[in-house]
């Protein structure tokens, strides 16, 4: 999650919401990134999309089994629909997401009759440091 | 829906699940494509995704506003809340999806809470066919 929060640091410094994600695999990083919808001009270029694209490539095959995915906000619907899809064994996530979230929020997507592979869930690591910098970035939206 | 059937036959020809889309703005077709998961080896490729990423690209923009989606089969949940993302004014798509599907069925995105752009949506559009195509790429699986 450390370096989740690298990941969402960086998307910070470009103006983007500040979400980082990273795969492991065998206790190896197999993906690194954060969100770049602004910078992709992406709708769907959430940090956990970009990261399911990058580590899908890295191991050239569509399913991420046997893979943990990190991310310093709770998933939002595409996100943990993408994650079901790609067969994600365990999903760490920071902060809570009550707006968007589709995890613990809203459709709470791996319960949902659509879904058809459930990861383990583990939320709120280091949920203080995610969502710090998170209302630090809509904060400075505000004053402008 | 006559192109986003065109699409789903080439996907059919690739040996994908055979989806189709299509998006139009302003009366021309800034996007056309179809199901990839495979050829990408990208379990996010759904027509729909692709067609969102091809047309966010072509306008420079992460919203597709004044754009109307057409898709083959009924989007999964996936999909669907990338089209709210994405702000598209109206979807039509052809078969429903009971099993997979996120509009009409499993979550319903679009009334869900997480969601806070919807749609207008039109299913059924040339359902027959499209669900042909699909029942026919499934048989075909089985069979072998």
């Amino acid at each position: 999650m450390k370096l989740a929060l690298e990941q969402a640091q960086k998307a910070y410094d470009r103006d983007e919401v500040p979400v980082g994600a990273v795969i492991i695999k065998d206790g190896q990083v197999i993906a690194s990134t954060c969100n770049q919808v602004i910078k992709a001009n992406d709708p769907s270029a959430h940090a956990e999309m970009n990261a399911i694209r990058d580590a899908s490539r890295h191991l050239a095959s569509e399913f991420l089994v046997g893979c943990d995915l990190y991310v310093t906000l709770e998933p939002c619907p595409m996100c943990a629909f993408a994650i079901a899809l790609a067969r994600i064994d365990r999903v760490f996530f920071g902060a809570y997401d009550p707006k968007m979230g589709g995890v613990e929020s809203g459709p709470r997507i791996f319960n949902s009759s659509s879904c058809h592979h459930k990861p383990e869930v583990y939320g709120g690591l280091k949920e203080e440091e995610c969502g710090a910098l998170l209302k630090k970035f809509f904060a400075s939206k505000r004053e402008k």
